[in-house]
This record gives structure tokens, sequence and C-alpha cells, in this order.
């Protein structure tokens, strides 16, 4: 009965995102498309971006992740992200899940625009916002972060590249980690000006 | 006559590369194959780089593009790297043939192998190998810088991430560039070691 439930808020709120995009998508909508109380909706996830992860069948809540690694230290946000990332990632069935949304994104334009209101918004947003809640170029940074992940995965996990394949968690997190940590904080472009 | 020829071996190239992927692809094997004399795909093709750019459909010649970069000031590769990728890719045709080439790695193994092999080897391992000859950690900087690009690809044309749509080639180049000249020399694993 409650997996019913469950599955019936899942199943509109893919049909939802689908539809309408990340953004767009309400939770309300999506109780009323399931034909539920949207108390319901709220016991069942907590907010959008589980529900997102619901439908994209990732086994994660990529928001409580976030909270975590914007609990810790600002300056090593950027290693933290690509710490927890390669976690996530590193379990098969993760990354399974994970390459099957990016197969989905590279093929179907309404994969794309869930895939791009969700990063944009709940996950490198949201930690620009927490960064800098003043940045001018906040999308910027938000999104060359995210495409700094995704090549990351495709690297690894993808396109399979000699070298990034073996390399360990440490030697991914001193690398990679101070680029993402760059692109969320500006640096560049502050240096630029300054 | 000769586009019957050229296209000959142009399929025969499709199937090696796909069979046994670009390293273990020779130009020998692929004029076999097509029943032709190797003489005539060396008249045809500047080597292996540009046939596979041929097989991909992509109306550029990578390894000419890269020898361009490389015989500039060694300080601005990446940003250079990053330049011509952005005039490449932001052609419309060429914009869709890329990500044609991105799909079809996502999708298929054997498309990802080919992949694999071009931009380990003639692309991003070519720029380690003329920047440090003896790197240890080369494979996995060329992975990084390709994995780097593949990122900013997915972000600016296949996702589309607000902020990453709109920025202009020298937002791009000064902000992507130093990431690609670090993770082409090496230069944090540099600092961390030093």
């Amino acid at each position: 009965m409650g997996e019913d439930t469950r599955g019936l808020i899942v199943d509109a709120a893919r049909a939802e995102f689908s539809a309408v995009g990340y953004d767009a998508t309400s939770l309300r909508a999506v109780a009323r498309s399931a034909g539920v109380d949207p108390a319901l909706v709220h016991h069942y996830f907590d907010g959008k971006a589980a529900l997102f992860a619901a439908v994209m069948d990732v086994p994660v809540d990529p928001g409580a992740m976030v909270g975590r690694i914007l609990a810790g230290p600002r300056e090593q946000v950027g290693e933290g992200l690509v710490r927890l990332f390669l976690q996530v990632w590193d379990g098969a069935e993760t990354r399974h899940r994970f390459v099957a949304l990016l197969r989905s994104a590279v093929s179907h334009e309404d994969a794309a625009a869930m895939l791009r209101g969700f990063l944009a918004r709940e996950v490198f947003g949201r930690v620009v916002r927490e960064l800098d809640p003043d940045a001018e170029d906040g999308d910027l940074r938000a999104g060359l972060a995210a495409g700094q992940m995704i090549g990351l995965a495709m690297a690894r996990y993808v396109i399979a590249l000699p070298g990034v394949v073996e390399a360990t968690h440490d030697e991914l997190a001193a690398r990679v980690g101070p680029v993402l940590q760059a692109y969320l904080t500006g640096t560049r472009s502050a240096e630029a000006a300054g």
C-alpha cells in the first residue's frame, strides 16, 4: 500500500519532470497528478531533489549530500564534492544508473532539461549561492563546475580514459578538487578583475 | 572515381576502428581491407588522425589543429586549445557531428573505444608528450584534460547549462584555459610534490 502510493508519486513526478523540466515542476502538481494529498509527497520525499533522485533511480539523496559538504570548511568544498561524487559513482550499481542518466540526457532533450535544472539549481547552483550569495556570474560558475564533474564521469566511467580509470580518489581529489573550488568561487575571474 | 576510392577507404577504416579500436588500427590494414594500395590511403589522408576525423565525419583535421597550437607559446597551450575547440564546435554543422560522436560513445562501447584511443593518443596525449616527454603521469594528465573538454562540450551543447551556453569565448578561455594548462602540465601535482 505504502509502496503503491510511493510508486504512483514517482510515476507522476517522472511525467511532470519530463513535460515541464525540473524548474517548473512543483510538488503540488505532482501530488495532483498522482491523485494524492500533497502532504503524502512530503511524507515520502524530503523535497524536490529527493523526488528527482527517486525518478532518476539514483539511490542517494543529492540534496542531503550537498548539505553535508556545505556544513564543512568552505575552502574544501571543491575537494569534498569530488570525493563524494567518486564514492557514490564508484559503487557498481550507482555508476550504472548515472551512466544511464548521461546516456538519456545525450539522446533526449526532455532528459537533458531535467538534468539541466537539477544540476544548475539543486546541486552546483545551490553551492554557489551558499558560498557567494551576491555572485553576478553564479550561473557560469555553477555550469562550469557541473561540466567539470560530468566530464570526470565521462572520462572515468563512459569513455574509460587510461590514467583516469586507474587513478585513486586521493589523486583525483588533489587535481580536480582545486579546479572545482576555483570554478565555484569564481577565483579566476576575481583575479582577472582585481 | 577518386571519391569512390576515398569512400572505400573511409568505410574500411570505420569497420577497422570499430573492430579493434583506435590504437590497434593500422593504415596498412585499412588499405588491405579496402583493397587499395597503402600509398593511396596516404594520398587521401594525412595520417591516422585525419582518417579518424573522416570516419567521424568531422570536417577538421585534429592533428593539424593540435600541431598549430603546439607551435605557439607553451604557456598558452591550454587557452589555445579551449579557443580552438570552441571555434570548431560553435559551427552548427560541426557541433551537430560532435554531439553525435558523444552520443555514440555513451551508447556503444566500440565508439567509446575509438574515441578513447583518439583522445588519449592523438590529441591530449600528444600535447602532454610534447610539453613534458618524461611525465610519469602522462595518461592521467591527458585524461583529465580530455575529460574537462568533454565536460565543457556536454555543458555547452548537450545539457545546455545556463551561463555556459551564453558565455563568450573570452570568458570560457579565461576560466577553462588555465585549468586545461594545469592538467596538461601536471602543475597541481608538482606543487603537492614540491
